[in-house]
């Protein structure tokens, strides 16, 4: 049994961006030498979350028409009244979507469904690097 | 320390039922030779999604009622405009609520409270067979 | 590899109160033997919950007013016609933000955000003792 701390660099446009990470992930465990295991996926931040999805285009438009509909951009959040960085429901849809994914994979493979991918999605309203982590726990 | 993959096969019938896993997690938890850990609970598709409740009459209403009014069924989606499965709110609940949970166990038991059951919920708008996957990995 | 099972004693008043724990995990954290892995800190009843937030004035009350305006306290809930103790709500939004957070470490401190800290929400509506469970597996 051992630990592995991976890290992966994306750059993301924000503005509920989600970018498909499942390959990056994938490839990341190949060439990591823990056969089987859990891969936790973390966003150290907090303007970006992490979740699965069907990455087609029309999810890629629903998944954050939800979020402009619910946590809208256009509202009085105190946090912007503060710092006026604008990107108060950036943090606010980024703490209900939660910064941890932990995935189950056998034979270095995620254990994830055909039409189920990882995303990163960045909630954030201007373009930044990220660099997320991915703490790999197994055998 | 090992790590051992376990199967939950259930059959679920879709728009928003929950299903009470706790017992069927119990019990292969106890079939398994490792003692104390972590399980990590996984809905290996883009449909389905896990949280724990307090699994009375009153919340298996309620919370299903949360969903059908902040992402309701008769909505325009993108992807059943594409695909025209009629399913895109079911995408966009599962994505938000999320594939995966990690529960800590001793001694074989999980670490829940009393009032507090572990649910798999089916977003999907027809009955299916789901498995889902259990990864424990401890001592 | 290790598995070791702390515990995290506090009170909270409820409401949407937001417990910043980070400090409470990184202490307890850094008296374990375990160096590197993941931390699971986990939530043994159905009205809190765990998120990561920039813990500033301005968002203890956004993030809050969210769920204020999503699962409003005033609306009828089928828990609360049945139990009569009023927080039908406070269940709906801890089983919406969900029970588990599992958070990567190295050399005994967690890989978070420098503007990201770890918080406990109290969705109850009554003061309360809470104690979290926090499974940490590692080398």
């Amino acid at each position: 049994m051992a630990v592995k701390t991976l890290r992966l660099a994306l750059s993301a446009s924000g503005n509920c961006e989600m970018v498909d990470i499942t390959d990056h992930v994938d490839s990341l465990l190949s060439d990591c030498s823990i056969q089987d295991g859990t891969v936790t996926i973390f966003v150290p931040g907090s303007t970006g979350g992490l979740t699965t999805i069907e990455y087609e285009p029309g999810l890629l438009r629903d998944f954050p028409a939800m979020f402009d509909r619910l946590i809208p951009k256009k509202m009085t959040y105190a946090h912007d009244q503060t710092w006026h960085d604008g990107n108060g429901h950036s943090h606010v849809r980024a703490s209900l979507l939660g910064p941890s994914l932990t995935v189950p994979f056998l034979e270095k493979r995620m254990l994830l469904g055909t039409w189920q991918q990882i995303v990163f999605i960045d909630f954030d309203v201007r373009p930044r690097n990220r660099r997320l982590i991915l703490q790999v726990v197994g055998d």
